[in-house]
């Protein structure tokens, strides 16, 4: 459902991602998370590409402090963080999050769960191995590390136990928490959980899932180095 | 504003936090944040404490799947996360957060800034200094994570640049944010960049923050083991 610039007059969001980043970060770039919950919501969208090195110029921070993306536009507001953004879409949609305060509590407590109990050890793990396999310290850290991030999933598993979602549903929780998981790619700690492997492609089989995975992947494609 | 157990029924707020805690961790647990967010918005509560190790157990594991605090129980609805929990209570209070949506997103966002974006590197460098300081593998990291706390450090410190707050107004954010600027209490990170130690020390200097601090801090002080 990305918009082309054709129909921009049709929506008024606009989201911030790369125009193409290195095969190892590719389907993982944050800005999924939020083509993932625009799609959910049946929200059309437009997009600003940066280039690679970008994301670091003044103009960039002055929208986004850490220099990431997604950044996420509409009517005037700018917002940063994945999780905020997919939190203000959940707000708009039922499919993403109940409409009682309560569950929409509930919703918002697994997001914190995926990106502040979950994603700091997977990310951690997902560092020494993608970035810093050969130093010293990752190495001696290494088995810590991949005991934390364990332990976390072994949490979300025992969660999942006799139930298909995190919440009594579908929400924003699992979509978050998903996209953590797919961090873990390069490694067999997901698919050595069987309750946490089939959640997450439970969650992947979701027809906004695939549109949105293929809308990161095709500027990718498309915007591929030539080899020198 | 913490509530003795004669006036239960002023309240149907109760947190869960712990009986005593290495001074280590005494006044950086993360019950610290709900205190606070309860405090501001002006709402009584009850407790509950664990003793240490009991947070371990499958009854507090069936409310907090990674075995931590705080808890968050009103009429029924139980939440964890502390980010989550501060939200909640701050859709409830103007202090906490405007009224609007757009402003909500935002202060959304810098929840999610603080606990995504800045805690998992503050945490890293923590958990070296604190738990880890004598392994190799951390005496090899700890430039590396420091310079990753410090680089986010100072993306908060230009958002801050001719403000008082991350928002046009104090907010959850900052609340959220203070609380993660604290775990650096054994270093000078903080100190080091004076628009991020005056921003802490005028976080810090709102009443309800001393009330929430002094509420943690009289559990520990009571219960306090005695000398064998």
């Amino acid at each position: 459902m990305s918009s082309s610039s054709e129909d921009l007059s049709l929506t008024n969001i606009r989201i911030t991602a790369f125009k193409w980043v290195p095969p190892i970060a590719q389907g993982l770039v944050k800005d999924l998370r939020v083509r993932w919950a625009l799609e959910e919501a049946g929200l059309p969208y437009t997009e600003k590409l940066l280039e690679l090195g970008e994301h670091h110029s003044a103009a960039h921070r002055a929208v986004q402090p850490f220099g990431q993306v997604p950044v996420y536009e509409e009517d005037g507001l700018t917002l940063f963080e994945s999780g905020s953004i997919v939190t203000h879409i959940a707000r708009k949609s039922p499919v993403l999050m109940p409409a009682d305060e309560a569950g929409r509590a509930r919703t918002l407590t697994w997001i914190f769960a995926a990106l502040n109990s979950v994603e700091p050890h997977v990310q951690n793990l997902t560092t020494i191995d993608l970035f810093c396999a050969n130093e010293e310290w990752a190495k001696l850290r290494r088995a810590g590390e991949e005991a934390m991030a364990k332990a976390r999933l072994e949490a979300i598993a025992s969660a999942l136990e006799g139930r298909d979602y995190l919440d009594h549903r579908f929400t924003a929780g699992d979509l978050v928490m998903t996209t953590v998981l797919r961090l873990l790619r390069h490694t067999s700690l997901v698919h050595d959980i069987p309750v946490l492997a089939a959640y997450q492609a439970r969650c992947e089989a979701r027809p906004a899932f695939t549109r949105a995975l293929a809308a990161q992947l095709a500027h990718f494609e498309r915007n591929e180095p030539k080899a020198a």
